[in-house]
């Protein structure tokens, strides 16, 4: 649980002294990240926030009782011994319907034609299925008995007052919007989405779309970092693409506004890599180099009250290092749950998985009739490798591989959960 | 596969005369629904959504070879013969940055200082790593040897120009935005998200927020609709809340501009469920009523080009009929899977599920030490319900319910995967 890197000291063009290991890492991510503060939304743009608070019930739902058929509502104890050869007859007095109530009891020997999920008038305690009914010029004939509260939902039938609607800590479902309607919410505290600021640098980066000379290349990890922090819930505060430029990185840095950093570039010991250093000046750098690959130039702190990623400008090392340590924080401070928003799924190695003992190794992996095999080229520049493969595999540090055969947990890049349903 | 409403007969009042399968009722969801054309967006906005073309790479990536390492660039056959003991020296003509290229060649003799991704000088065909290297005023001497090609990266070696880089159809991940970057993309040809109009119908029924009598009920479904169809990648056209007023809801049916059209309540065979009769008039009422419960009173057809489902007004049946027909029609339009966005689980049964032979049923669980329970209350009315519960189970139709101990799928209703991950 040592932080090997936890003083200022300045590791540029001298390499890492030692890595700290991705659990040790993640702990970090864990004791450093929670649940930012509620804010109020209303309830119309509540779905799949976080809730902040428990929600109960102002009232009961309904808050009347119910018909939950269509037929007569009538004073059940009256309709005993009524059957087909023994029609019993009540006086129709009128008609009940959803929204449109009867007005008035109904009183001893009467009857009122009623349609599901209208309110049962007073004076009626069950209603007569329209089937065991017969209705002629005033008059409804009973064919059968129903006891009282038969046909009837109960006032608070969905929900009573004072009981607990939705818990704090729910990503609200669809349906719990609903019913939060129907108890009468309209507006609601849930967690604040996190604020991420993100840094690219470099001086070969180009913003898409620019034209650029030959030896320049596009930043692609601005985008891709916007569709994560998308995906896991976080708020785009700004963006930016600035040069190897130490006074401009550490402008961005310092300025107040977000609750996440990400540094993209310039994370790692050579010269041009200000990042670290930075952050070890302006606040703290907790954690730099870690024991995996790719991502080993990866590093995390803090300034003020705002987490600071550095994600190495490699491709894939970003996107490792993001899935691993920054996204985590994300969706942790969002309310979300820690764990990977990737489907997992048991599958069997078809072609040898090959790592090194001693770190952690995220291995981009293909389905090739139903076994996964890596992929050839597992560079951390090679962006492709990511988007060939439909998942990757997590060789832990003290594991050197996985030979053909093996059951491993392949984390599936693809958005959708992708399950068949069985009919 | 025979409709048994396909004609315009008026149920209203008589019942249904027989029940389309659930499985015929999907076949026409399938036959009727499929990618909707394609719209050109910005690349910043194509996270998530689906790719209506072939892209393949207009250009290699990286567009020049580039150094795999810090070191020095040099013709890697004067190497030859180079050791700890046998130093070769080399001219140092300058340095290579990334986006800083020499701006020279690098004659015979000569090297050049060169960051990793900085693009390798002409002339020069390896890069010697730094730790190989000894650097003294002008002069840089070989401690190994390395061979043509080494530690270099070739230009394309991520991307080759004329690559597919996405296949159509793919929705598109965070990564494949970043490659899409690489390789110059700026627009691109998704599908068009389906726009769905939706039309609550109840006299019974308030908005949310509004003040109410107390026989009247919050408008529920129209939020969990909004819910459930933002989740499947539709867009809302218009949202009313109307009474049961046929001309009313006519003149919403059959007014141009949504794909799909969405009618909650009114869907059944009472006196004011207007919308099947309506359907039928105006276009297609190709199936009324389903052998599934809830939902049972559920319908779809077309007018003109917009599919049309009516959704029973029971909570419990307008989701379960959303997620078994509508849901699909608008992930189809989409260009998404059909399968439902549900992670599913193999969970054993803790408490009896009891169905009927002869009809889909729709229960709702709750997962009790790891074992899946049923919800007591089951009416298709209480909303609670499907709050309460985990996760649903699909009875089919065959079968008359699970025994404790029994296997089945359960689709977890949380929105989040909530995989654990292994370390």
């Amino acid at each position: 649980m040592t932080d090997p890197a936890h003083s200022t000291a300045d590791v540029r063009m001298r390499g890492f002294h030692r890595r700290t290991r991705v659990s040790e890492a993640v702990n970090w991510v864990d004791r450093q990240s929670g649940p930012l503060p509620a804010e109020i939304v209303p309830l119309e743009r509540a779905h799949g926030r976080v809730l902040a608070e428990n929600l109960s019930a102002a009232s009961d739902v309904p808050q009347f009782a119910r018909s939950a058929m269509d037929g007569y509502a009538l004073r059940g104890s009256e309709t005993t011994g009524a059957g087909d050869y023994n029609p019993l007859p009540f006086s129709l007095i009128g008609e009940a319907l959803p929204g449109r109530p009867l007005g008035r009891d109904v009183p001893a020997g009467s009857a009122a034609r009623i349609m599901t999920g209208a309110p049962l008038p007073s004076g009626a305690d069950a209603v007569l299925p329209a089937e065991f009914a017969r209705e002629t010029a005033g008059v409804v004939e009973a064919l059968a008995a129903v006891s009282p509260g038969k046909n009837v939902g109960p006032r608070g039938e969905d929900v009573i007052a004072g009981s607990l609607v939705a818990p704090a800590g729910r990503r609200l479902r669809p349906q719990d919007v609903g019913l939060l309607a129907s108890v009468g919410v309209t507006e609601l505290r849930v967690i604040r989405p996190p604020r991420v600021r993100l840094i690219a640098t470099g001086n070969e980066l180009v913003s898409p779309g620019r034209p650029r000379e030959l030896y320049q290349i596009v930043d692609s990890n601005s985008l891709m970092l916007a569709g994560l922090i998308e995906r896991d819930g976080g708020v785009m505060e700004s963006r930016h693409l600035l040069d190897d430029d130490r006074e401009a990185i550490r402008r961005l840095l310092v300025e107040p506004g977000a609750d996440i950093l990400l540094v993209s570039g310039g994370s790692s010991v050579g010269a041009e890599d200000h990042a670290p250093t930075l952050v070890a000046e302006a606040g703290e750098l907790a954690i730099h180099g870690i024991a995996m690959r790719p991502s080993s130039p990866s590093g995390m702190g803090r300034i003020g009250a705002a987490l600071v990623f550095l994600l190495p400008g490699n491709p894939v090392s970003c996107l490792c290092a993001y899935d691993f340590f920054a996204g985590r924080a994300i969706r942790r401070a969002g309310g979300r749950r820690s764990d990977w928003p990737y489907a997992a799924r048991q599958l069997e190695v078809g072609r040898k998985i090959v790592s090194a003992a001693g770190r952690v190794d995220y291995c981009r992996v293909r389905l090739v009739e139903g076994k996964i095999e890596p992929i050839a080229t597992s560079g951390a520049s090679i962006l492709s490798s990511t988007t060939r493969a439909d998942a990757f595999v997590i060789v832990p540090e003290e594991c050197e591989g996985y030979p053909p055969g093996a059951a491993v947990t392949a984390w599936m890049y693809d958005i959708e959960a992708g399950n068949e349903r069985p009919d």
